[in-house]
């Protein structure tokens, strides 16, 4: 099958790739024109321009999209929608909010442009290991760019089965799912960023007391020096908290016990942030997400104002004095 | 009424005073002799030794220690409990794990030496506004200290009674109250620390969001420079949130805006800590006090190791670099 | 001063009997018109509509719109601003969303209609005690209606002046503050709520753990039973957590021990969420008043499905079984 | 090798028959005749008593306490002391809290007895998987198990090796670690714990956003219904949040989309709460384990006295009305 792919960088030249390699044709456009000559040498159709691009795409045209979420997605694909024709489909594979992907269709459906929006896990690692996808869009819309999402995606692989599936795998046992109308894709995405917050944020806060099990406030005989790249690597067996960011966790731990080269301050990508609030709008509590992305913004900063103010309150109640040193 | 006062610092020795000042007499001892030679040039009877002040006091004795919780409270106790006789009193007024009263209490039982433990708020205000007073003990011990106590506490004072109180005021409406047993005065003291914890992050995280609407995060549009100062006082007339620990906010800021002066490490002093214990104990939810407790270790310490350990995942699984700049 | 007001509710009334009081003309419409009929004969001149309004109001109009915030607010506002005329104002006294506020202010800023958004606290006790006022809008229009302002502010009052503040007090000291431009009034009464939030959170959890402290989990010799409406008492005299909160709360605790009255379903009015999002842009840590906001969800909601998947997984890996019973 | 086992549950018969099928002898005893019989039949050698089994049993005896943690385990362990001899090992494989290890360990050091601790994971599936083991205990007597450490754990398995990690497999390649003294194999299974605890709640936290993205709350076009049991398959697929909690979560969902056979009353076992109990002790914050803990709590509870606590505020500030319906 063929399709347009906007954005070269490190996952659009991805799945670029991959499509290639499972025998997809593609036609390939990037505001830097090495990145387009790059992957025309390997065998893609390069473009030079948006209109470029669309006018080497065999109709009805699929179009995917992969840009950083927010004006420069959002300025391309009003750039296409103009350059598109009824039955053609844009496919937004970036981290775009979902509430931006249900508007977006619903002006494109006007046009009888058809929207996907599709949520991507799997970072550096999805070239070889294959996208983990999640899909939103119409049914038709989907099957028709199915060959294409199938080629993406991981596969079955050598991952046991849940228990009681059987037969033919279906699309989320070979890692990509059509979970609903367009929006639908990203939230789930989203949802999954930020219950990867969580989960980064329950190793970290683990390994800060493992780490801290050595310190000088603790009774002496209470205190033990642990090796975490060692606790790391044994809960990797036989666990019941054993996960792949425990892998890389492990990884990164044999190869530097104190990881000094990290300064600690951790960024957050939005999605952490949405889920917060698809949480308050639903009216679910979400004590460990909420906490998850606060420590990143901690991570950032120093001191508070905040901590300041509680200095003065306690300067102004009991005397007690911290002052800078 | 006489008593016997050790530890003579900030708070014993305002202590002394008021009782003096209301007419009761004390016999005062302190490891700083200038400490004991000033109280006694106001009056007190100074005493040069554990041994000296217990021969001073007429039976049965009631002997105040004011001393820091801990090791010194615990030695001090455990001396005077040698040179005590039976129906004579000890009352530990300082900041004492509840469950070393239990302990002592019943020890001390056995000797028939009785053991009040006295919970203070109010902090450096208390010589003048009296002190707010939470107390464990005997009901007859209790009752037999009660002249100290109430010369001790705030009294009525102008603060409205609360609907539906109304006769002669009961001793919690003068500030002190027989909260229950051995330990009770100290349980229910840790807790009103635990809530101090709670009320200031709240105000603290307040603060910060208005502080910070100032943010170059945010669309210059929705950026609001604001006073400060001036919303703390504004809140202290007829809002909801109107509250002593508002008005040392509106102190501290109305001194210096940006709270400069503090460098937001800010301490804690064990009974926050006890009641988060308490409370998971009694199996009840804390997420806020425990909050509050955190922000102050966290205010504390530069990056957590856990803080790297995220941006080690993130590396892992999305090539993000976050390095010390 | 004379001034029109739509709305005549609990608050909205309050504000038109305040005024009165205080000297000044009101102009009042309701949709229910014996609301409308007992403030006529109470001294307000009465209007049959918005039209009538406006018609009865000498220029340059002001008009007070204290409606729900939400859609009855836009649409009486988007009504006005087709009656109204260069130079009038319109102020918002609802909980109306900070961003409306910025969006409505520019849209009649194009009419030369001024708007004045107040934020106010007090609730219930605002007739008497007067409204504690967060205002944001354009400096000459609030001065405009200083007049009003005043009238409803609860003033200096009784309560001590914040050390350092002296002579003819400022507008904050008198219980009313100019906050920004449009919008600041309802973004420092956001903030409010979210620290209100925070603090009823704070009590909730502190009086949970002495409510507790009975539990049969404990050691029989570590149980208390606690008498909470004296405790509530102890803390409002002389102790560092006193506040009007805790007032209220010894009001409630006195009158029923066990506040067997309430279901415990707390609902949220849409500030703590706000704040939370504010946050979340500013990138500010909220723990507390997030958790505080969560507790509000937790509490109308039965067992959650993610409890279940909590259960379910434990099945899995321990056999566990958590079943209704 | 040979080796004692005390308690022939769930867990202690596992451990017996993983022995036996790796080659080594046991002799097993346990409070129910029946148990001790059947794993006679299967090739053990049964002991009648605590005092028989420390009979038949070959100098230096290894004893391994499989027993609820708690005063059973106490006393099996008091019992012991009185019957082994010096240079004899003690192992305890239970959930012990690990400050219980060091008293314990000092105790029998005087009678040149040693002691290991064995936090174990893995849970049911461990008798086929193996048993993910830290240990805890002086290096000669850890040494001299390792025969039985290395039959109990998985191995290397087909899990990929940590990057850099090449050469013969150490321990934790195995699944097993020396992690320190006596106590640290308890410590650093406590600690996994609370992060269980951690990655659960934040999967549970997150299917409930996904779960709630339904709800009547929502503006009609925001909601979405989702397939939860798919979309758990899918991201078992090359996600970054794959784990074998996942894997478990993905089987439960599977068998039945509403978990209604939970009623998501949640217990906890103690480590999570120790895990918080040592953080305060570190000064770590550790928001996220916390809030996982409470979650299971407040899972287990009504509403709260303190969400009544909440209405009867907000019923004396502002006339709000939350009844039982």
């Amino acid at each position: 099958m063929q399709i347009g792919i906007i954005g070269l960088g490190r996952m659009g030249g991805g799945i670029a790739k991959r499509l290639m390699k499972h025998g997809h044709t593609t036609v390939v456009y990037d505001q830097a024109e090495k990145a387009v000559s790059d992957l025309a040498s390997a065998g893609a159709t390069g473009a030079g321009s948006l209109a470029d691009l669309v006018a080497k795409l065999d109709k009805p045209r699929a179009v995917w999209v992969m840009l950083p979420a927010g004006k420069i997605t959002e300025e391309t694909i009003e750039t296409l929608s103009g350059l598109l024709e009824a039955d053609d489909i844009i496919i937004d594979g970036g981290n775009t909010f979902y509430k931006d992907d249900i508007r977006r269709a619903k002006a494109l459906k006007d046009k009888s442009i058809h929207y996907v929006d599709v949520g991507t896990s799997g970072g550096v690692w999805g070239l070889d290991r294959g996208f983990c996808m999640m899909i939103g869009g119409d049914k038709e819309t989907v099957d028709h760019i199915d060959p294409i999402l199938e080629a993406l995606a991981p596969g079955l692989g050598k991952i046991e089965r849940t228990l009681g599936r059987e037969g033919d795998p279906i699309r989320p046992e070979k890692g990509y799912i059509h979970a609903g109308p367009p929006g639908a894709g990203h939230f789930v995405k989203m949802v999954h960023n930020g219950i990867e917050y969580g989960i980064m944020a329950a190793y970290a806060e683990g390994f800060d007391v493992l780490k801290s099990k050595n310190s000088e406030r603790l009774p002496e005989d209470e205190r033990f020096e642990l090796n975490l790249p060692d606790i790391a690597e044994v809960w990797r067996r036989g666990s019941v908290i054993s996960s792949w960011l425990l892998d890389l966790s492990a990884d990164a731990l044999y190869e530097n016990h104190d990881l000094t080269q990290y300064s600690g301050q951790v960024a957050d990508s939005g999605e952490g942030q949405w889920t917060i609030d698809a949480a308050m709008e639903e009216a679910v509590p979400a004590y460990v997400l909420s906490a998850a992305l606060f420590a990143r913004y901690r991570s950032r900063s120093d001191n508070t104002f905040g901590d300041k103010l509680l200095s003065a309150m306690r300067h102004g109640f009991g005397g007690h004095v911290e002052m800078p040193q």
